[in-house]
């Protein structure tokens, strides 16, 4: 068989660009070893938990606002997240089915040579010639080897599709103080689980500004144990375990608990046969591409997870189409992407979003910036859900007053970031977004809002 | 006593205004009948109305996808109403207080001439002389007079700051079609309450672009008489009347019902001696402004619902705003608003929304459009909230792929539109929406899959 | 032979696309009659009646400021032209030797169906198939047939490459109005040469605003007789006519003259066999494109003047690249033309030059607009030559303050009008334009200084 | 009596400022020593400068195309020089008359205190009381003190107003290397004057790019030695002077020459009285302010050379305006300067131009970015005059491919910098340059040809 494109994996990195080419009559071998279009993010990530994240601020919010206690169904809760899951999957084989160019499989597809692949199915394997490979591989949760470490779970057992886990533990210890950890405790605690983190160094969500994290993490009240690194853990008995770490000074110290979570980061999942192309790695074992998605090789591109460069859904679907345009051009590039003003967000309850360049890096760089910030507290949607806390920040380069950055903490600011992100990458001044008249009552008014404070 | 300004209201017109000015020094005089700052829209209106549409979805929401039966206590839900009025009460006092040079009365002002003004408050009357007015005054409910047409109440006794209506009636009929009159009906019938529209014509939500209004009515499922003018309401018994109505056939029906509410539109309210000052009005009764809200004095600005342009809280800021840059200009303008990017919605559960120009305008100015839509069915958050139902239309200028108008019914349309509305104000393209990698997963995400459909 | 895509013609919608086309390796088949790039716009338009106004320019400026004659030498203008034009003939094959992949014939190409087509050189005839083809056939001048047409020479004589026309009349026929009339009449009265317009109906220019006309026509002082249809043409002698119309009022008028030039007007060159194709013609002959550069038939695009929207040299360049593009994507397009915002020159001494909208078209669209101008009398570098007619006009949408809309009469109108489209095609606004610092001295200036006329 | 705003100095940081404040009705106090609206600029730099240059390149561009010998006739050219200044001193009294509210003295203001200023004119002492105070006392040569060197004459004696120095040395030394040392070097060698530049260190055009200068200087063949600080200055006899310099060996050198021009860097001039005021200095001895045009004093602006920032006559203009909007708003800032935004130019023959971030200074930023160029070469216009020597090139930021700085040396690159400067103020990107059809032919149309190698 003869393809056009090959694309490896069905994610946010895979299928946006295979259905842009397919549109364009390109003939598109795709396989993922999921059987279903959305990779993790559907299947065990993004999706499946923020819609428990959801319905647990639904509870939440319905509980403290409207003074109704709400049990906590956590089945019925699972069962509706497998529904969004289902919905999801049937909707994509709908549109995949909208693409006749478009070959599909389950399984693997290792790469023989730049030209050649062959897809590895359950029962068979297919070798197929490909004009261009897109990388979208993704990746997958990683996991410390130490004693007892086959006792955790990680978040792909809380979330991924039909997920045996349908009964809330009473406490749980989450290892790791990323933002998959942060949000897991977040949303846990809503549902009544007793969290608690533990944490190797002396912070959480590194690589985050730091003014975000200090205005978060007190909103969270989170039980966060620094300098915690875990050293075993045992079984006590079913559903039951003790955690032991050492402590800042030396210690030992142990938690028991019915649930370990890992949430350690994650790594790339690389196609087999790759170590034969000369395909180049970063240090971290990472695809290098350019802000155009191509590879060092010609014909090859990598999007999504698998080039760490945003490991973000949103951010795979942008690379993507943006991969697929560029093979339209053949790889003399007609599309590039810009990872600074991909937004993100850690969905805890409430959310932190952040865009563009943070206050520490502008100093880095020698941007001088002028800085307006708007109080969650004066925030009409945040009062509606009697939710103030936390706060907005623009970030606008001196002179120009064009918005280069922003992070927000509270309600909505999933929703925000986006208007936020738009002006970024689009060059947007303090003048614009203060010209306009954002909706009453809605959260994004305090943009203008807090644009006016510079005008 | 001399002030730099006099604006006459302190709701959304008027204080934004005098607290720009205030920050640059000017000395304001402004007063308002409520003797709170935020006017009809947080002391009756849209703050009110909308956290009883919040808290009507929240338990429309958590009973249907969480499968709990959720008591609708609607004293409750007003006291909390009560509550986030006060929040905001108080707020603008802090605000307030910030500004030394604005002060601020109870009661009304009399224009005697363009440089002189009287407050009269509950025990006295201040003259004042004045370089500059800004009108404010706002609108109040129209309300037709007809047999029994006392026993009417308007939104303002279900939405007023400490209103004694707490018990839900079982039905109620509204009259008018108008956005107050659907987004009641839709918000009362998730409270449990039977409603019941009358509407003298043919349609409803007349000035909405008719798709929108095709694409809203079926999801909300009311029950709307058409052609159905009210003859007399009269009064069967404490919390009980009949309404009588003509039918499209000329006979005579009627309903019987709990409570009456009469949403037939809103006039505006002009400050006392405007007809000494030869302020012009136009034939509906409004304030004639330019979009830098000079009247016809060249002291004279008239902001918000008064000049009827855009009656919305947020046009009205945005209107107070440029007002103040104007004003500090002495009228030679500086800042004009542009009254078609500023975004509509009905809070209608879903809400409807939209900006900029519509289909069929475009097609009377003879603007070649291309439009791209995104089904809500396809949504995650909607399918997350099991909200399906709804669309997005982008309207982009052929050619160019600027987006110049957008509209969207369903889940958080209030928000997004704020995305959609920066992009038409300031002239953003489809190219544009589509580079933007809007967070995973929010909304938001739609306008850039829409936007890719033409690219 | 087998090609991805066939170029007809190789002029400004012709070649840039091939070129685009083979930088993302397409095989690409181009011919064109005339055996070099650049087409009629290097062959016998723009570029060398250009050359010609320079020069005339030169020595009208140097004569007039520097108060020193300077000898109109035609031969040595001549000489210059070809030189340019050699020039650019030289650098358009370096830049297609640059590109392996294109093969150029001098010759024609018929179109035998939508793949297959027929390239005939002067000795022989190669058929070919094609995936795609782009008609880029262009223009020639409309020649009316008349007693005595066949005396009268088209701008072709006098502007081809190697022309033999090298010595200047003393007196000048020019028949028609529009802007080759106009732009020959300025330069060759500079040049010394006497010039009379016979215009066939009552005013010239048509297609352009009243206004520009109206400011452009008292500084050009041309020999204009309206409502003159020409008759007959009688050859007196070598290099002497008798050019007969019919004025006003009836009568038979006449003038003597030495040479006589026909503008009136361009129609397409279609390619041979089109007619078998299906592919849509309008009713005055022009192939019907969309904003995607594309025709009826799936896999055939046209270009510029062949489709008559816009036929300007750079116009067409940014058709061919969009019509590559769009072949990239198989037709379904990733770029269009926003014609509205491609600028217009008319180079006559002083030239004038318009972009977007114009305040006739704003009126009949319903669209309200703001006008600001500048005059050239104050302007600096009109100044510093002494040619200090003309005059600058903003046209900004009211609201948004969007600049929709510009023309101008006047020094350096041609390298102004790009930041004007610039800002047109952009969608900046006044405020943005009054932002920017023009560089001092230069011309470019104005569009601030006006821009801030508003502010 | 008493002013609104006193403006210290009438030139391009004065009076712009003056006409804006006094549009919106401020009374206005102004006093320049010249009497003259315009300053330096005016009378005696960019604006007769400029005017020379253009009548050079008018002699140089006709000799060497149309091969013509053009007597330079230096009386005529200063004679033009001085109609083009009286022209704007008029159109500036015109304009001047305009404005009732402005009061303006020909003298010096001395500030008494930040609220009280005495002007000092010929013949009197006027003490008055005014609000604000913006000082616009631009700058003036900077004439190191040697042996000697009371024989050099500064750029105000080539240019001034009725200058005496009407006649053309043969030859001429000029000390110093920045860009007015090059302008009148380029300017000077065309009109027949062997020019010799004397340079302290080793290398010209300091706080220029390398690449700039690389590019400009073998175009410009300049005589320029290096190491070359100039130890003293001996008259031989009228119009002869021998110039002694210490050379890179450290061996004394001399030239003999007919005029020795001192061009070695201008200093700020400070308003008499700004000792005792607090304003603070930078220990360059200029103003310090912030991008609102603030010192540090609340009442009191600078804008123009005298703050040292960006010390061109446009700058001046755009800070001038931006003080007059921030007294509007009473030092609370609605405008703010982006002094990286704004065009440099060196009018040598051909002209060198910038605007925003250079690759070096990128580089140190850690922007990461993305170049792309055009050969003068190849352009049409540059081809038509036959100076085909220079380069463009774009500089995009990676990713969003915003444009963030862009150089030219060659034809009208004072032209082009203002579309290139809009497009860096404006945030606009390499496709939305692309995507525009700049006028044809017109050398701005490289700029789309430079921005397409991207895409």
């Amino acid at each position: 068989m003869k393809y056009d494109v090959t694309v490896i994996g069905a994610g946010g990195g895979g299928y946006p660009g295979a259905f842009r080419l397919a549109k364009s009559g390109y003939n598109v071998l795709m396989a993922d070893p999921k059987g279903e279009l959305g990779g993790n993010c559907l299947y065990s990530g993004c999706v499946p938990s923020k819609t428990v994240r959801e319905m647990a601020q639904l509870i939440w919010r319905t509980s403290r606002v409207l003074k109704q206690e709400i049990k906590v169904n956590f089945e019925r809760i699972q069962a509706h997240k497998d529904f969004v899951q289902e919905t999801r999957f049937k909707q994509h084989k709908r549109e995949l089915s909208e693409y006749n160019s478009i070959t599909f499989y389950k399984g693997v597809i290792k790469i023989k040579d730049p030209n050649h692949v062959i897809v590895k199915t359950e029962d068979k394997e297919i070798e197929a010639e490909t004009r261009y490979i897109i990388i979208a591989s993704g990746s997958e949760p990683f996991k410390p080897q130490f004693p007892g470490s086959e006792y955790c779970i990680t978040s792909d057992d809380l979330y991924s599709y039909k997920t045996p886990l349908r009964k809330l533990p009473q406490d749980m210890v989450i290892i790791g103080g990323g933002y998959i950890a942060i949000e897991t405790a977040s949303i846990f605690n809503i549902l009544g689980v007793k969290t608690h983190l533990l944490v190797r160094g002396d912070r959480v969500l590194r690589g985050f500004e730091d003014e975000i994290v200090n205005t978060l993490l007190p909103i969270l009240k989170l039980d966060i144990i620094y300098n915690a690194p875990v050293l075993e853990i045992k079984k006590i008995k079913e559903d039951e375990f003790e955690v032991i770490y050492s402590s800042k000074d030396g210690a030992k110290k142990s938690i028991r608990t019915n649930l370990v979570l890992l949430a350690t980061g994650r790594k790339p999942v690389l196609p087999e046969g790759i170590e034969n192309t000369g395909i180049a790695l970063d240090k971290r074992g990472y695809i290098v591409v350019d802000n155009a998605m191509r590879t060092n090789l010609p014909n090859v591109f990598a999007t999504g997870d698998v080039n760490g460069k945003a490991p973000y859904f949103h951010a795979a679907v942008r690379m993507s189409i943006a991969a697929a345009y560029n093979i339209m051009a053949n790889g003399s590039p007609i599309d590039y992407v810009d990872y600074k003003s991909i937004p993100v967000t850690i969905y805890s309850v409430p959310s932190a979003s952040y865009v563009g360049i943070m206050p520490s890096e502008a100093k880095r760089m020698g941007i001088e910036i002028m800085e307006a910030t708007y109080n969650m507290e004066d925030e009409v949607m945040a009062q509606m859900y009697d939710e103030r806390e936390g706060m907005l920040k623009l970030i606008f380069e001196k002179g120009s007053l064009r918005l280069i950055g922003a992070w927000m903490v509270g309600v909505h600011s999933q929703y925000l970031i986006n208007e936020l992100g738009q002006a970024v990458l689009h060059g947007l001044t303090a003048k614009q977004l203060a010209s306009f008249a954002d909706q009453h009552p809605s959260t994004n008014e305090i943009i203008a809002y807090a644009a006016r404070k510079v005008l």
